[in-house]
């Protein structure tokens, strides 16, 4: 294992000050607690979006925080939950008494730690677990599906929503119609390699790839022989369809996400190979994302994500965002 | 070598496909010659900026094709160069009537063609040769320095003054500028695989870096042992400021860029080290760049480029980019 670092212990520290330091003009960093918000903190009388997870998915989430997407993100170590403490001091910074919106990936120390997070502050707050990945029903460190890049998908559009001024019951509900709307699939190429484990998480043959792959490197749906890109994407796509229940005639968002170690080259590659398989079911790509979002260190190996979008979640969708990730508008 | 693809042969035009469609509000994608270039085309009366290259090295240049940036790009095949025919249907659809600027890397291959395509162009042309690498004088591809990610700043700068109508020798002296005030140098973690080879392009041992390495995994300076990110990017800001004549007082873009395959966790780790070189020496950082413009397929590594600024070069990096991988003001 080869990785630009320094001592293991201080690659998030290090890594979130250059974060900090290049974006300086759309987000502030707190060290201890760890948290990210937007520069000048929250907004009075906006609803508080508030995100977080385990590191190493970069851009996912510090990188979508700003106008328009998210008002806070709180890293974990890598691929380990943040702690309460740093949700809580994120609150309290971004809080602009129209209570906060907790946009969490279901996993269970996420899950655990948002809980207590909520208990523990004073204001009013509600919750958006995602959980697109149509991989598996469950997985090593969750009950029930996954959530991976439709989160993404879930932050824009709801962050959209709290910039023109929805409340916190209609924030959470257009959250939840967004994930339930929305549904992924991984594949990997190869493993990544925690630092503070030094070694790759799973072993892969040369000549085998992970259908289903979740972004912590668990388990998918089956191991097989890699083959063409044609018959990867459609066999996630035909998961995906299937799962969002598809008949035809949809407007669609299609995200296709590089998993960290996989060129763009590619990525458009499998895009264009995952429009073929909308026109193949009569369903629109009236929206498209294409590039490494929600990641998995080095990982080589693309997720696709389709979200049935309804007018106004297009409009939100279409709506400035102005963060290290996402800029449009 | 695993990789998400067809037939080898038809990476680039699916690829390329996918591109295009992705997006469609930006820019056309023409497959026989093949070019990319803005949505309608060239601006009557506007100096056309056209770039081109193997391609492998994504969003270089297609993604940089956009209002205030590129008005066309001609991928090659992978990291092989592209050919007149290409270079001259391009500068056909986009030619404004105020001359053509062709902005090149230096590669043989790609000044050769380059050269044909200005002979063959009926009207006005001028040649803008970026050589910001300042790992060798000479390579395998290449007599004289080679061009590598300085080439982004060079675009966008120059894009930006013919955006605002500065006319052809007006854009070729201050690409020249820019280009002598950038230096970069990479660092190689891992080969790339071109996908015709079906192999790694060179070995590196476990335990091994490649200082100085080139975007098609030209040998660099020397390959040494891994070691920490602060060492390598301590001694590849070294070379760049030395070579750039660094004194203290300057105003700098630092643009960190990754070579495919690395995390923005490692890259922004990067930049954060790039950062404490600079303040070491009295530079300040006045603008910054970080993540994957000019890769080198699936390689694990970054690049540091420094600019040196003065206040026409920071405006212009400032005013309005909308392309595919740059999208602000």
């Amino acid at each position: 294992m080869k990785k630009l670092i320094n001592a293991v212990d201080d690659v998030l520290t290090e890594s979130l000050r250059g974060f900090g330091r290049a974006h300086a003009g759309i987000v502030e960093v707190n060290e201890d607690p760890r948290w990210v918000c937007r520069k000048g903190g929250g907004r009075q009388g906006k609803v508080a979006l508030i995100s977080g997870g385990g590191s190493g998915h970069e851009p996912l989430h510090a990188g979508f925080v700003g106008t328009g997407m998210l008002d806070a993100a709180c890293p974990g170590q890598v691929f380990t939950s943040p702690t309460p403490d740093q949700m809580l001091a994120a609150a309290e910074r971004v809080d602009g008494g129209a209570g906060v919106l907790w946009i969490v990936k279901n996993y269970a120390g996420d899950v655990m730690n948002f809980e207590l997070a909520a208990e523990m502050l004073e204001g009013e707050s509600a919750t958006v677990l995602t959980n697109d990945d149509v991989a598996v029903e469950s997985s090593t460190h969750s009950q029930g599906r996954r959530g991976v890049a439709g989160t993404i998908v879930v932050e824009k559009i709801v962050g959209a929503a709290a910039e023109r001024g929805d409340d916190l019951a209609a924030c959470a509900a257009l959250g939840e119609r967004v994930n339930k709307a929305s549904g992924s699939m991984g594949v990997a190429l190869t493993s990544c390699s925690v630092p503070a484990a030094g070694k790759p998480t799973f072993e892969l043959g040369e000549g085998e790839v992970e259908m289903g792959v979740g972004i912590h490197g668990e388990p998918g749906r089956r191991r097989e022989a890699m083959r063409p890109a044609a018959g990867i994407v459609a066999d996630m796509m035909e998961a995906i369809c299937s799962d969002l229940e598809v008949t035809g005639g949809e407007d669609v968002l299609l995200l296709v996400n590089g998993m960290g170690g996989t060129p763009l080259l590619e990525l458009y590659l499998v895009y264009e190979e995952a429009t073929k398989a909308c026109a193949a079911r009569g369903i629109t790509v009236a929206r498209s994302l294409v590039g490494n979002y929600c990641t998995s260190l080095e990982m080589q190996g693309a997720s696709v994500t389709l979200t049935k979008l309804d007018a106004e979640m297009t409009a939100l969708w279409d709506a400035p965002v102005r963060t290290a990730a996402l800029n449009w508008g």
